[in-house]
């Protein structure tokens, strides 16, 4: 089969592999029907995160199953389903309460497992997904095309985003800050709106994502950066600040400005990997602001946006603003490296 | 009047002061009935934090209105009253939302307000108190004496406490450990199992302070801390960790160790003034471990603590075990300071 695979620093290329087989009884052969570069895969792209040897890539994806094992209970071949970006066997005591992205047997796709057995990356023809019946969530149907988009956001981008409202304690009648107006943020917009957030403010200075995040609910723009931009949270918030914050970049500076606009007693939820982040906790005691969040348990939101996005209320599809075949994946990567796409999707 | 001044490390006297007055209409003068040492008066006293030059010192203080400003519409002269050991206006945006703490309005005792009047500090017989109608908590009639040093405790360690377990996110049925065994945290025991938590885990290597955090609710101790202590408690949650922390301390090893046993989801309340705290983002991020706490806002919870501590739900006046008269409070410093005495009452 054909498969995505990272080599060094911008470059990667789609390379005929071993086509994956069921492993152990718990798997499932998925089809891949629709993929999806994340900004966490700018990182080794972009040689921030070394790249020692090539190495498969990509872990959003959808697809068909293919093939089930001897012991999987919940899916059938021909099941459409939506795979988390992290496998999780949904049983142990962390996935009980809801944290599927610590689960004791889980792991991330496009490497090794604990016992040497490779799990495909998401960004080829087909995947083994190890703990099928905890990992993946289907649908009853095979849903419409025009759909896969906002489902394949559930991979990652729109269960993130969720996940930052969650740690921020998003509640009906709140204003919400989202910092940040990649994939995430913006899916942040919809999730913080979707919780009942009177008033959602999108920091953002790019024209098309403004008219994106104006789209999936916020309020309010605030351009500006830094101290400036700041400044014109706490000017729409009469000084107060905003009852919860997410923080959707990952950098020293998206985490200064998140903490700097929450009002005191307010949470930050964070979901961006933390690059160069340090907290600034004599602030954060001063002014009682916590911070929350981490690697998201998708998993989770999974079944309850599923039937979000079918019923129509939410559309995080539409952050997608470039679609190519996997053959061209590397354009794929190029162009939001080069931020001329917001998030791109991949068809095998 | 006698009032508590800090000379400099482990130098505080009690001398002779000017007995306030009214200065503002919203004013109220209390006749002090017992006051307390706080752990925080410890660092000035120690000189981690510098004393340039002699001042008051003192917030934690339970007495009697002996006067009230022409605007103070809910006290009066003979009432009983708690301070928060904090004055607030409880009318701001910040107090509406159960934040006195950051109120607009407010600020601390011992020291100049921002208009430059003297208020006093809450070691001493008499303070004036700025904003009585937003600040002081009554009771209905004088309380028992033997209520007195419960009472006292709501100025500042139960209502610290209390705001750890908040801000941990304590519910009903937890795993919940806390460390530190100084008064705060032994509050904290009390606060986690007021709120259901199934069980207490009070790590403590003092067997009094064992004593004390297994009357207040304490189902397990360990003894041990760092590396081994972390240990201990996963042993004792099969290895989960547990549900919500909560951090009393304020040092960066009590923070490590809280960080340390929180399992994924868990977030960490803490509310000692942190010093050398540095917090692993990387480990937090990983492991969705949030932080929370601050500068407590007592006055939030005083209503409610004041009750239980009249019907005898909770009795936090034993974390006590020594009471001095004012003219000792010098002796009242020292035994904490060498840990001879977990919490010094003085009375003037």
């Amino acid at each position: 089969m054909k498969a995505t695979i990272l080599h060094g620093t911008r470059d990667v290329r789609v390379e005929e592999v071993d086509d994956p087989t069921i492993q152990r009884p718990t798997d499932a052969l998925v089809r891949v029907t629709a993929a999806c570069v994340c900004g966490s895969d700018l990182w080794p792209y972009r040689g921030i995160n070394e790249v020692k040897e090539p190495r498969r890539i990509g872990h959003e994806f959808v697809g068909i199953v293919e093939e089930v094992g001897s012991g999987v209970r919940s899916l059938r071949p021909g099941d459409f389903v939506i795979a988390p970006f992290l496998f999780s066997d949904n049983t142990c005591p962390h996935c009980q309460v809801g944290m599927q992205s610590a689960c004791q047997h889980g792991g991330g796709y496009g490497g090794p497992d604990t016992e040497g057995i490779m799990v495909d990356g998401g960004q080829g023809e087909y995947v083994r997904v190890p703990l099928a019946d905890g990992t993946l969530v289907a649908t009853r149907e095979v849903p419409d095309d025009s759909l896969v988009p906002s489902l394949l956001t559930l991979s990652d981008v729109m269960g993130t985003g969720w996940h930052a409202a969650v740690a921020a304690g998003v509640r009906k009648g709140d204003t919400v800050v989202v910092v940040g107006d990649g994939a995430v943020g913006l899916c942040g917009v919809i999730a913080a709106a979707r919780m009942g957030a009177e008033r959602v403010v999108a920091m953002s200075r790019h024209e098309s994502r403004q008219k994106l995040a104006t789209h999936f609910g916020a309020t309010d723009i605030v351009a500006a950066r830094g101290e400036e931009g700041e400044a014109a949270v706490m000017d729409l918030t009469d000084g107060v600040g905003a009852d919860a914050v997410l923080e959707c970049v990952g950098t020293g500076e998206a985490m200064t400005t998140a903490i700097a606009v929450a009002r005191p007693g307010a949470t930050v939820g964070y979901v961006g990997v933390p690059h160069g982040v340090e907290l600034p906790i004599g602030t954060m005691f001063r002014r009682n602001i916590g911070v929350g969040g981490g690697v998201a348990p998708v998993r989770q939101y999974l079944p309850q946006l599923r039937d979000d996005v079918l019923s129509g209320a939410i559309d995080p599809g539409a952050v997608f603003d470039l679609e190519l075949p996997l053959s061209e994946v590397a354009e794929a990567y190029a162009a939001m490296d080069e931020r001329r796409a917001i998030k791109s999707l991949v068809r095998p």
